[in-house]
C-alpha cells in the first residue's frame, strides 16, 4: 500500500504514458504539464531523486529562506478559520502595490481566477485567446460553452504581436466579450511591447471587452511594471498573478488578480469562501517582504537567460526564440531528430524538459526548459550537446 | 501598518458590526459565519487571546498531535506541483473506505465541492433543501440561477424530518434536479433516521434526482456510517466531507464527495488542477491514520454532550433540541431576554456562541454552541447561568 502509494503520489488521473511506446507522435503521450516528473517513476529504472526538472518554470533560487520558519510559525493559525476573503493579504497587497485592498481577489491558485473570469462573460459572447497561452484559459471557457477563437502568433517571426495583424482580427469577432493575453506570454517567455498593450487597451475600453493579461511570469523579467499602475483607468482591465512561480512554491496554492472594485466584487461572489487557507495567507505576506530575493532572482534571470541562450544558439539543430522569463522555448529544425528520441534520451540522462506539442500554435517540435541553477543549466547544455551532436 | 494588518486579519469584507449598537435586530448585526473572532477586536477592551470560541464546531480534543510533524515534514513537497487531482489523497481514502479512488472527488474544503454541485443540474431544473441548512448551499444555487425550494423542518417537532410529509413536497416540485439533506443537520446536530434515508434515496433514484447528504459532521456521530458502503447501489448520492471540522484543522482547507465515478468526472471537470495543495494532503493522508484519536473523539463528545445537554435543559429560559455532532442548538423560551443582550453579555465575559438569526427557519432567539473542554463548557454553563439568571 505505502509502496503503491508513493508512486501514485503525484500521476494525473488523466495521463497515460508509455516510455517504450514507439516513436511516433501517435503512441507517444507527452504530459499534459510539467513539473510531474514521478509519472515516470514506474518506467525509471532508478529513483527519481537525482532528476533535473526543466518542465517548470520555478526560480531557479528555490523558496525565500524564511519559508520553513513562516509555515512553523503558521502552524497554530490552523486551528481557528482564516478570515473568508483574505483580508489581511488584500491589504498587504494594496501597500506593496499602492493600490485599494478592493482592487485584489485573492484565490487558490491563479487557476481557481481563471476559472471564474468566465463568469463576466453573457452566454453570447465570445472570447480571444492570444495563442501559444496557458491551457486552463481555453478549458475554462469552454466549460462554460462561450465560444473561443484563437489569434496564432507565428514562431516563424518571433511571437511578434502586431496591432495592425491583431486589430482587424479583433474587430472580425461577432459579439467579442474579452481577450486573454499573457505578458510574458507561455511557453514563450516573449513580452508585449508597452505600445501594444495601450492599443490593445484603448480597443478593450472603448468596446467594453475584458482585457485579462496574465502576469504570472511578470516578476521574473525586468520590464517596468506598469499595468497595476494603471488599474483605475481600465475598467475592464483583469491581471492575473500568482506567488506559486517567482516565490519557487507551487505546492502552496496561491494567486491574485488584479482589477477594478466593481469587477473584484462581481468574481468574488464565485469563489468560495476561505479560498487561501491560514498557511497560504502567511506564506503570502512573508513574500510580499522579500525585496532582496526579488533583486537577486531578476539579476541571476537576466544572467543565466543570456548565458544559456547563446549557448542554445550555438546549437546548428535548435531554433531559440527570444525570451523574457524564467523558460526558454526551442524548435528542433533538423528533421532527422525525432522529438521523442531527444525526450527520452534525456530522461535517461536524469533530465526532463517539457514537449510544447499540447500548446495551440506549436507541435511537437517545440521544447520549453526552464532555467534553473548555473551548474544544472550547465548539465542541460551538456545532455544536450550528446543528443543533438 | 502592522496593527492595521493584525486587526484585520480575519475580518471579513462584507461584515459590519457595532457592538454598542441598539438591542433591535434590526441595526444589530450577528457575524454571517461561525469562527470569526477578530471582528470583535475594535470591539473588545482587552486581547482576545482568552476568548472562548463557542461559535464554531470543530474536534474540542484539536488537531490531532501529529499535525504540526506532518506540516514540518511537507515544507520540502511545495517546492514541486502536487498531483493535479490528488491521486494519493483518493487512492487512501478507497482505502480507508473500502470503495476505489475513482469514488472520491478531493476539494479545497468542502465548500469548493458544494460551489460545484449546480453545474449538475439542468438550468430549467430546482433544488429542495432541507432547512436549516449550511446558508452556502443557497448561496452556490443561487449564484447559477437555480430554483431553490426550501422543505422547513419543525424546531417545535424537534427538526424531526418525516416521510410522510416530505414525500408530497417533493412531488410537488415542478422539475426537481436534487435534494440537499444535513445528517446530521446544521445547526441542529440531529441525524436522520436509516428508514427515511432509504426512502428518500428509492424516490431520488426513481427520478433521477440527486440526492446531496451533507455529512460534513457525521464523523463526530455515534451512528453507523452506512452511506458509503451503499454509494455503488445509487447512481445519484454524493456525500459531502471535510477533514477541516473534524480534525479541527479549519485553517488546512480540504475537503471531498464520495459518489459514483460517473458523477465524480462530470464535477471534478470543474474543478481547477491543484486544488489540494502538498500541504493538504499530507495532513490529509495522516489525518486517515488516527483511528485512535476518532474514536477518542467520539467517546468524550457522547458523554459531555449529555453532560452539556443536562446543564442547559435544567434552564428554564431556555429550550434544547436534541443533538448527535459536536454541538448544541437552543432557544430563548423567555421573552424578557433579549438575544442581542445575551450575545453582549457572554462576549463581556469572553465568550463568543453562534447566533441561528440567518438560517432559514429559524430566528435571533436561536443559538448554537460548539462543545469545547470539560473546563471551558462548564465555564460557558456558569456564564450562562449568570446571564440568564
Amino acid at each position: 500500500m505505502e509502496e503503491q502509494l508513493e508512486t501514485i503520489r503525484t500521476i494525473d488521473n488523466s495521463f497515460s504514458f508509455n516510455l517504450e511506446g514507439k516513436s511516433k507522435a501517435s503512441t507517444f503521450e507527452f504530459p499534459e504539464h510539467g513539473g510531474d516528473p514521478a509519472v515516470f517513476k514506474p518506467y525509471s529504472n532508478g529513483s527519481l531523486d537525482n532528476l533535473l526538472d526543466f518542465s517548470v518554470c520555478l526560480n531557479p533560487m528555490g523558496p525565500p529562506e524564511s519559508l520553513a520558519h513562516t509555515i512553523l510559525g503558521a502552524i497554530h493559525r490552523t486551528g481557528a478559520y482564516p478570515a473568508p476573503f483574505a483580508n489581511s493579504l488584500k491589504l498587504r497587497l494594496g501597500d506593496y502595490f499602492g493600490l485599494k485592498p478592493e482592487n485584489f481577489l485573492v484565490t487558490h491558485g491563479s487557476t481557481q481566477l481563471i476559472y471564474t473570469l468566465p463568469e463576466l462573460w453573457k452566454p453570447s459572447q465570445s472570447v480571444c485567446i492570444i495563442a501559444p497561452c496557458f491551457s486552463e484559459y481555453e478549458k475554462s471557457f469552454e466549460l462554460r460553452g462561450i465560444e473561443t477563437h484563437f489569434f496564432l502568433l507565428d514562431p516563424e517571426k518571433d511571437f511578434d504581436l502586431r496591432w495592425e495583424v491583431l486589430e482587424p482580427y479583433l474587430k472580425s469577432i461577432e459579439n467579442l466579450g474579452g481577450v486573454i493575453l499573457g505578458h510574458p506570454a507561455s511557453p514563450s517567455g516573449t513580452l508585449c511591447n508597452k505600445d501594444l498593450i495601450e492599443k490593445l487597451l484603448r480597443f478593450t475600453n472603448k468596446n467594453q471587452n475584458f482585457l485579462i493579461v496574465d502576469e504570472t511570469f511578470i516578476d521574473f523579467t525586468e520590464q517596468e511594471n506598469f499595468l497595476p499602475e494603471i488599474i483605475h483607468d481600465n475598467p475592464y482591465l483583469i491581471l492575473i498573478r500568482t506567488f506559486s512561480k517567482f516565490f519557487s512554491i507551487p505546492g502552496i496554492r496561491l494567486g491574485y488578480g488584479i482589477m477594478n472594485p466593481s469587477i473584484q466584487k462581481q468574481l468574488e461572489n464565485f469563489i468560495p469562501p476561505w479560498s487561501a487557507g491560514s498557511i497560504e495567507l502567511e506564506v503570502g505576506l512573508m513574500c510580499l517582504d522579500e525585496t532582496e530575493y526579488m533583486k537577486e532572482t531578476r539579476k541571476f534571470l537576466a544572467k543565466e537567460r543570456a548565458r544559456i541562450g547563446d549557448l542554445l544558439n550555438s546549437f546548428s539543430t535548435v531554433q531559440l526564440f527570444p525570451s523574457d522569463s524564467c523558460s526558454l522555448l526551442f524548435k528542433l529544425t533538423d528533421n532527422s531528430i525525432y522529438p521523442e528520441t531527444l525526450y527520452k534520451n534525456l530522461f535517461k540522462e536524469n533530465i526532463l524538459i517539457r514537449n510544447c506539442g499540447n500548446f495551440r500554435g506549436l507541435n511537437h517540435r517545440f521544447f520549453r526548459v526552464g532555467i534553473r541553477t548555473k551548474d544544472e543549466n550547465t548539465s542541460l547544455i551538456n545532455a544536450l550537446k550528446s543528443c543533438l551532436g
